[in-house]
């Protein structure tokens, strides 16, 4: 399949020819062959009108129909893996057994919201039957369910090729749910985007459906993005990236003449608490896995256990030594782009610089040369220097973690109530410990979107119960998640039916519910 | 019970004199005896620290605890109804009958509410069980299920001094999902929001609750309302009113450090579409009961039917005349404040001045005076007229509408497509005009969150399929609804446990599941 570097406007190709930049190999620090273009004004508003044209055909699809649309993606990019993997594996040097297996769950996230719309429930319908002799007056029957929103814009990933991409997470809610999808690319990988993209186009046409049902544009820069989240017939965004981007973004969604629902999955330093008694029985086991953790594909992960609360030291005596040594026995990673790479650098100098912050250790530091190499580092300090300096609990996006050491269970309750949001929080603890710290629990339910108990926040499981957000700045929304089935809630809106005769109510709101799903009746659940 | 005219900040009342401010009675235009003090700043911070303080406890209360919290508040409310109707009645001149009803619609809601938080179901819980014998992976166990906000600030509504104020719809669900609520209470019923306040407060110190679980601010300005919007405690907003207010205080919740959802129900018009078949069936009937829809409660519904769109002329020979007849034959009204009356008077002086505008008639017009009373006014225009003028589909809050001739089908889809977001649209038609305008009832979808058939719109059912909401700018958040059960949900979050041994989970998540509700547990919904 040949890579052509242009925008996919429905059927058609852009011909944009402005903004030509390329894609890099980070391994190699080399540009890539192909050269893409920004796609232009004319471009952005015809994907928008082509989504919201798509809109009305694709919303009304039944679910079973939306399902076969999915499914047919996924089996399309399993057919292609080794392509998806290569161009992957040039664009961004994250391993082959790792790219393999972020297609696997690309196909399987698609899978999934196949399922739950096949099967239908997810629409919460809910009927209340009326009574024409209630006194004072008559009661109306009412019964409501989700409607998809509309044209739905999808930011892709630096750090998910695949599955927070343009076939990611993002896009398989918002297509389940009913909304015509337009991605802008992210530019560290268009190559990637460029074949998925295709890929997802040919399914579009194989399952005749509105050529507007899916898009995909170009940009070197940030204007495309921002055009889009602007843009009149655009009705949500999802967005996965730094909190500099995410909060740029939104402020444009919320400030619109009608602003839009924006979800963006931010930064995030998951705090990891490690509780006397787990560390006294498993201290250099726990060091060792962290370690892996914070480490695993260069630190790039939002869920990187950034910061990590020691109990006081005699009990840690089997931790530290383990994690120096493995810190320091590092390999160099490399980065995804000379931008993260550039900024991972800056923010190691500056905090091997600062008085309240000790280097525990590092790992192999690369020479000079173009590849996008970055060292291991991580550092440590007390609650009293956490408290003084809350910016040491911000994320740095790379193979780097804090080490705090707390003295008594009064100051890690401090340190916690002092957290903003975080998409996790992990504790590492005995049951005594969780009996002895149970406010640490309840404090954390009120920082983060998921806690870990005795793991790592690494590895984030695609399920039903998978809550992957959190309060501000983790996610701008934490109502909502953007891993597993409940995403699909993000991209869709209930609407509420009085008095409409059988014939005219949808499928999902008849009496005799030909669908099988389980609804509210009555305040019952039922089906 | 005596007025003081003080702020409630937990247990203790304001020590503020500044700001000074009474109510007045819309039917003689008179003050009403006591004095009104702003909330001072001390009084702002006072009240979130209170609220936040009191978080921990109140949001880890069992759901039957609060449920025994609200009904109580809703006996409290029914044992001195006469109280609050003649104080209401006073302030807002609305008539006692109606006040008699929205108190008993009030405490209905608490206990809707009440029920809904004893049953449990609503926290959504999902349950994965784990399985560590999963390859490549261990498939961790994930338990998911909502938590409320924290403090949350409710707007009390001028046009529903019982049900949208206090103890109304917000502070019910906001109370309900957990969260300590700080009502700011709306300046022109302010003796029956301290009497209501009271009654509050009084239950909080009987159930042996925190104080900061619910707090009344008065203010004669926007200030303390601002400065609560922005303050870094609250994590939510509920407020019912205009457009302009809504905005305004939207754009600062989402401006914050920590921007918070903010949840406005704003303007409307409600557009009701009289389709040919009924038109031609109903006509006279639907003139009579339009009328009666549009100027209820002096028009100051926000699902007053605002727009109505006539079919060909020849269909609806019987419903001009009726219309017309008891247009003229309507008795003026007493609006809720002079500042109402005057842009509603503003409005029609406006409209009987603009060339694009015939009026249809008008009803008793109010002689000079001090009372804020108006008169009843119709106008109509044909689609051409709205589409070039879309003002014209803009609230006016009072007893006015405005017919829309429309000479076709193709004419009746561009004007529905051209509207912005509503409340409610209804449809007046028979099953074969449903039929013909299939396409009516998919637009209506897209641009509101209730549609009623062969009814009209005021009178909003309090249940658990409502759907009291819409795209903007009906309300800020189409996603969600600010009447009915589902209105809990606008005030919690979810969180996921992983891998948490059994004794340290929330009961709703426990294997047992002791509370006996409906979970979705690997995918299956089950209790």
């Amino acid at each position: 399949m040949e890579i052509l570097g242009k925008s996919l406007i429905g059927f058609h190709d852009s011909r944009s020819t402005t903004g030509p930049f390329s894609a890099w190999n980070p391994a190699s620090g080399e540009k890539i062959d192909a050269t893409f273009y920004s796609a232009s004004h004319e471009d952005v508003e015809g994907a928008a009108k082509a989504a919201s044209d798509a809109f009305s055909s694709y919303a009304r699809l039944a679910g079973r129909e939306r399902a076969s649309f999915l499914n047919r993606i996924a089996a399309r990019l399993e057919s292609m893996v080794d392509l998806l993997v290569a161009r992957a594996h040039a664009e961004t040097a994250l391993p082959e057994p790792r790219l393999k297996s972020e297609t696997a769950r690309t196909c399987s996230q698609l899978r999934l919201f196949a399922s739950v719309i096949e099967e239908g429930s997810w629409v919460s319908a809910r009927i209340d039957h009326g009574d024409s002799e209630r006194k004072p007056l008559p009661k109306p029957d009412i019964r409501s369910m989700l409607h998809p929103l509309g044209p739905v814009v999808v930011f892709g990933a630096s750090n998910f090729p695949l599955a927070f991409s343009v076939a990611g997470g993002d896009t398989a809610s918002a297509l389940a749910a009913g909304n015509p999808v337009i991605v802008k690319a992210h530019p560290a990988h268009p190559g990637t985007s460029e074949l998925v993209g295709r890929a997802i186009r040919e399914c579009v046409r194989e399952e005749g459906l509105a050529e507007g049902v899916f898009g995909l544009l170009f940009d070197s820069g940030n204007e495309v993005g921002a055009k889009l989240v602007q843009h009149p017939l655009v009705k949500a965004v999802g967005f996965t990236g730094s909190i500099k981007a995410g909060r740029a973004l939104m402020d444009l969604a919320v400030s619109r003449p009608e602003p839009i629902p924006f979800y963006g999955e931010m930064g995030s330093t998951n705090p990891v608490f490690i509780l006397p008694g787990a560390m006294a029985l498993r201290g250099k086991e726990i060091a060792s896995q962290l370690h892996a953790s914070f480490t695993l594909g260069g630190g790039q992960f939002c869920t990187k256990p950034g910061l990590v609360f020691l109990p006081p030291q005699h009990s840690s005596a089997d931790f530290l030594p383990e994690f120096q040594a493995k810190v320091a026995r590092s390999p160099k990673f490399t980065l995804l782009t000379s931008g993260i790479r550039d900024s991972y650098q800056r923010e190691i100098q500056s905090r091997k610089g600062r008085s309240d912050l000790a280097l525990v250790a590092e790992g192999e530091q690369p020479a000079s040369g173009n590849a996008f190499l970055a060292g291991v580092a991580a550092f440590q300090t007390d609650v009293p220097g956490l408290l003084r300096s809350p910016d040491l609990s911000s994320e740095v996006f790379g193979p780097s973690s804090v080490l705090v050491h707390f003295s008594n269970k009064r100051e890690l309750l401090d340190a916690a109530r002092s957290l903003s949001g975080h998409l996790t929080a992990t504790i590492h603890g005995t049951e005594e410990d969780l009996r002895e710290f149970s406010d640490l629990v309840y404090l954390l339910q009120n920082k983060v979107g998921r806690i870990v108990f005795n793991g790592y926040p690494t590895g984030v499981e695609v399920s039903h119960a998978m809550i992957h957000g959190g309060p501000y700045p983790a996610s701008t929304d934490s109502r909502t998640t953007s891993v597993g089935s409940q995403a699909i809630f993000r991209f869709a809106r209930p609407v509420c039916y009085q008095d409409f005769p059988d014939s005219a109510l949808p499928a999902e709101l008849k009496d005799a519910n030909p669908l099988g799903i389980w609804r509210m009746v009555d305040g019952k659940f039922a089906r």
